[in-house]
């Protein structure tokens, strides 16, 4: 598979090169960040976006940012900066993570900037690496000519390398195991039409695009072998919060006899959180459901929406969790505890 | 309820007066046709929409355009203009039911206005007094405080007074029981944001909007207690076709206990049709999905689609078919056979 690179070093590494996904799926931009404001920027208007996208993104924007400053005071500017970027996402639990991690670097080399060149680039290789072996639990499930149904996007803009739920389709393409993908929409955002369509599409997969409502007929022509989704937090006891939607595509998968699965790094794995009742739901603006990309309002004015960013699958209707480690079978209250054990 | 008037005459009776479906919600425009030219055009860019809306609508323009012929080759002119009007939408069974209801009329009068007035006139009251059943049926079902979801559109404006699917709501608005609305925004055409949200916030009922994909969250926080849809066509063994998505909500509602109801017509129900398998679903334009509505397009050039207009609900997963003639249960090849013993 061609890399996308969406997240790299300039030539002179002086400059973070980013693909702008805002402006996906009609145009391929590049932006070349120094200052950090323009960074602090891309991870605010979701130029950058996908959690460990995000972590990845701040290890090499710290890496820019402490190229440009004198010896005198380095310390100081780089958890100036650091703090700074971390004010521009605060739900975002990798960007802080990696913010920490880059600060630590800093301060245990005393502002070797190969120590900070090291450690970014180590944030970007144990992505690809939990990415690349998530990928290839899911591939282990999957023969030549499968349907696979994915609900927003966790594929490689969003990480690093194939991703995560649709990870399994791109390293069976590379292998030249044709699988089919079909990409709900993903409303209100539209995360599968904009991203994940144009990820498959890119990597050559056969990739046919629905609207979330469009997903009961095509599990019940036969199209579909398997559901893959991302996670966003799982609960001790298997409960998966995911994007809006992918609480709906568990059930009619149960009702259709289909394996679903949730694949995520067992980062995502909360051990603070024993059920999916302990996981808050952010609820967004109304209007990204009432007017956002339209040409003119969808909706009266003044209507009143739910607009949860999220929603939890239940663990009964999931038939296995994909991490880095391997797959964990129900009973998760064992399987997930086993993976820290 | 105040009702829309969405097809009416003009005073002087010489101009078909409509409410364009195509600008609501953002503005109320009413449109006053003439021509055999203009009322085509009506049905054909769906200024005018939903089948029995079109059959009124059809009912009317034949009268207005009835005025405007010579005594010398009435007949021959009627039958030019309906044929005429028939070829604007070829598959809604309303219009050509009503246009050769108007036909037998103008042909048993010779030419009388009057009882072109009349048939026109009956059009109509029957479709009200049709909704207006449909609606005492459905209402018998609710108490003060549920929760109804709805999916697309077959509100008053589809239709006459009430409506089907939200006609047992709009009713209990009007008898000060207050019900709770829940609009799936139906994708691709948006039915339900555009016009169930517009014509329940009308009438004053209390009305949510979300996305197709927001409604297993909604059901599994206990805030519906109903699900009423509308159908377009009914096959003898219970199985029903409407709007893309209504087969989702009714697995949902499965899984979430909730009892899912298909309310129409019994002209609905095709006698010539013994199951879901033998109706035939229209596929659309990609394009409905990938780019209409937006400001630009939303997913790939080119990307493959799958744009099912309609689907079929299992017969298993109804809990009831109310029509006019009452509430017909499970098994349906018995209560639906006896509708027309």
């Amino acid at each position: 598979m061609q890399t996308i690179d969406h997240i790299r070093l300039s030539e002179d590494e002086n400059e973070l090169v980013i693909l702008d996904q805002t402006r996906l799926p009609n145009r391929q931009v590049y932006l070349s960040l120094r200052s950090r404001e323009e960074m602090y920027r891309a991870i605010k208007e979701l130029q950058v976006r996908g959690a460990p996208a995000i972590g990845i993104f701040a290890g090499f924007a710290m890496y820019v940012l402490a190229r440009q400053y004198p010896r005198e005071g380095f310390l100081t500017r780089f958890r100036e900066d650091a703090a700074y970027l971390n004010s521009s996402r605060p739900t975002a639990v990798n960007l802080s993570w990696a913010l920490r991690r880059m600060t630590l670097a800093a301060e245990a080399g005393g502002g070797d900037l190969a120590a900070l060149r090291a450690e970014c680039q180590a944030i970007l290789e144990e992505d690809i690496a939990m990415c690349t072996a998530i990928s290839e639990h899911g591939l282990g499930l999957l023969k030549e000519g499968d349907g696979v149904l994915t609900h927003c996007n966790a594929g490689p803009i969003a990480t690093s390398r194939y991703g995560t739920a649709i990870g399994p389709i791109l390293l069976a393409q590379e292998r030249g195991i044709r699988i089919r993908a079909y990409c709900d929409e993903t409303r209100p955002l539209l995360q599968g039409a904009r991203l994940t369509s144009w990820e498959l599409m890119r990597a050559g997969v056969d990739t046919t695009l629905l609207c979330d409502n469009m997903a009961a007929t095509v599990m019940s022509q036969g199209k579909i072998q398997f559901c893959f989704v991302g996670c966003d937090r799982v609960a001790m006891n298997g409960d998966a919060a995911n994007k809006i939607g992918t609480y709906g595509v568990a059930i009619l998968a149960k009702h259709f006899g289909i394996p679903f699965y949730v694949l995520g790094p067992t980062s995502t794995i909360d051990r603070s959180c024993p059920t999916g009742k302990d996981i808050p739901v952010e609820q967004r603006d109304p209007e990204e459901i009432r007017s956002k990309w339209y040409l003119e309002p969808m909706a009266p004015e003044g209507v009143k929406c739910v607009n949860p960013a999220f929603d939890v699958t239940d663990h009964s209707l999931i038939a296995g969790i994909i991490t880095e480690k391997g797959i964990c079978r129900p009973p998760y209250t064992e399987s997930l505890k086993a993976l820290f054990d």
